[in-house]
């Protein structure tokens, strides 16, 4: 089969590899689409950083990897001892990897597992592939009416997801949103998709203002141009943001994040940083009771809650995401460079993995 | 009357001024003991720091101010339309003034209330005099059997007080205590008084490690000559703490935390800082779910919350805390400067405002 993999930096190859082998209690999946994500395109241009040089401590595989972790599929295959479901049946793979016998799997606390892997990184093959072969838990069927393309929406929905839920807001709350990539964008869904109307999203680039407007914030400012501070005071009661989703993990996101948030309000952190951080004034954590917290992977729970969420349309549109679909032979120069050449253009370009 | 006043950097004087005048609904307080604190020490040194030196928004008074916010003493007189009081009465004074109207002292964050204040800074006098006057609502009763000296210490164990609620830990949580000074001790305190006992203070100074000894911790830990990381996974499940106090405001306490709270803990940050914080690896917040949050002044609640813990003995052996006491005449070199010399030796030092 077909699939592509990371041999290198900047050396994304499409291979022609033998289809992945069924093991007793595993799926093999017929591959329909996969997301580029932010973290595959660091990994084509700055990796290795996700995939594993030496062999995984799960999945004792090395480079070169399949890529893609953002996937749907239809069923091809059903491995001995899976009898509750069907071939033909279309999924959403659950792509997070763990041993499933530490205390903090047992905590859903995926990514502090010793063992804990990606498909799509860390061996076992990906989304960017014809096929895949999972465990019968990473599987999530999903409704007849949802479209393949989108539920390959569902695992960056779903980091979203989580970040809301950390986030614990009420319907009246203020969200504002730093930085309209497509974690911002998928943050903007899952706070509409949880009651909460007043979304502010700040982002330079008018392009991804755009994305932003049409995914449904409520304003949209341009921190280069604007003096967020000053009208954030117009929005809500004026004390601020209940809430401020960093998706950007610069400074400067931070900056705006600490002075906008309102007393006692939260900082949620669902980016990566390339650089340390600096909190120009601790104090103000203090007076202020503000809270600044991190935000994990998704648990199989959430990942399953997003799927309900699209299916009953509380997540609304969430196909306005997918800016671009490219065929799987094409998706070096058609998906990766494209993202890297003209990143501010898109959201979500999807690879359409039975193109191979 | 006699009270210590700030007229400036290095300049505290026992000055006679008159007494405080009674207004309706007010009560007159005879002082009875003051407890010297860290941002008094500062006042002092560095100063001004909270005193005015243009009127303030609530009191319109400026310097010279009278100091003393950790304050106990005896109902002297009560002001017209106090019907509720007698004379005689053991009291703790609630230090922190707001014109209580506004939303922020509605969600009993007063910090936030723009015209918040302190006793014994911003205007109205405070503990560290003869009299004090204070609105009704500021008296809280202490029970017959409390001692006056201890009633000072409400003010100081409260701060402590929200912090440990902040952090909200059941009783088998493992809680890590950076920094034994008056805040950290106060810490440990109020953790055994929720019935954590598994309390771990770092500290490298021997005395301060020897109160800490004193106030109850399970494990003192010296982290300049042992390996805190190593020694802290022999502590609980070895998987870290729960939530650890920052009580200390440097860079290398708040190191220690991040490398020693586990997934999912929270660092609660009780200190004043200096200079800026940097977060060196900022992805750790996200990667292992950590919470960050800062604790701002207690409530009135929280304040009556220790005097009922004391009273019942939850909060055991508080007077431990106190390790000085000096006459209000000599306050300033036995008081002030001993602690600037010799602050490791001391937790609280009271000053006897009844000898003035
Ligand atoms: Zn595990
Ligand atoms: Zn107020």
């Amino acid at each position: 089969m077909r699939a592509l993999r990371w041999h290198g930096n900047k050396d994304l190859r499409i291979d022609e590899i033998p289809e992945p082998e069924l093991r007793p209690g595993w799926v093999k999946v017929k591959n329909a689409w996969a997301g580029i994500c932010g973290s595959d395109l660091h990994e084509y241009t700055v990796g290795p950083k996700n995939v594993p040089i030496e062999p995984h401590a799960l999945t004792k595989e090395t480079v070169p990897s399949v890529l893609g972790h953002e996937f749907s599929g239809t069923i091809a295959e059903l491995g001995p001892g899976v009898t509750d479901l069907k071939v033909g049946q279309k999924v959403a793979v659950f792509p997070v990897l763990t041993d499933g016998s530490c205390y903090w799997c047992s905590q859903d606390t995926y990514g502090l597992c010793p063992k804990w892997g990606f498909l799509g990184y860390s061996g076992y093959g990906g989304g960017m592939a014809e096929y895949v072969c999972v465990e019968r838990e990473a599987i999530h069927i999903i409704p007849d009416n949802m479209p393949l393309d989108v539920a390959a929406l569902v695992e960056p929905l779903a980091v979203a997801w989580h970040a809301v839920k950390v986030a614990d807001l009420g319907p009246d709350a203020d969200a504002l949103v730093v930085g309209a990539g497509p974690i911002g964008i998928a943050v903007v869904h899952c706070l509409l998709a949880h009651g909460i109307t007043s979304v502010t999203v700040t982002e330079p680039s008018p392009s991804r203002a755009e994305h932003a407007k049409n995914a449904g914030a409520a304003h949209v400012l341009n921190p280069m141009t604007e003096d967020v501070l000053e009208l954030s005071k117009q929005i809500g009661d004026g004390r601020g943001f209940h809430a401020v989703f960093d998706c950007a993990g610069v400074q400067v996101a931070f900056d705006t994040a600490l002075a906008c948030v309102r007393g006692k309000g939260k900082i949620v952190n669902i980016a990566i940083f390339e650089t340390p951080l600096v909190i120009k004034t601790p104090n103000i954590i203090n007076r202020r009771s503000i809270t600044y917290v991190g935000s994990n992977i998704y648990t199989r729970g959430e990942f399953q809650e997003v799927i309900d969420a699209i299916a009953s349309g509380k997540i609304k549109n969430p196909e306005k995401m997918i800016t671009g679909k490219v065929s799987l032979k094409d998706a070096v120069i058609d998906g990766f460079e494209t993202l890297l050449m003209q990143k501010d253009k898109h959201v979500k370009i999807l690879i359409d993995a039975t193109s191979g």
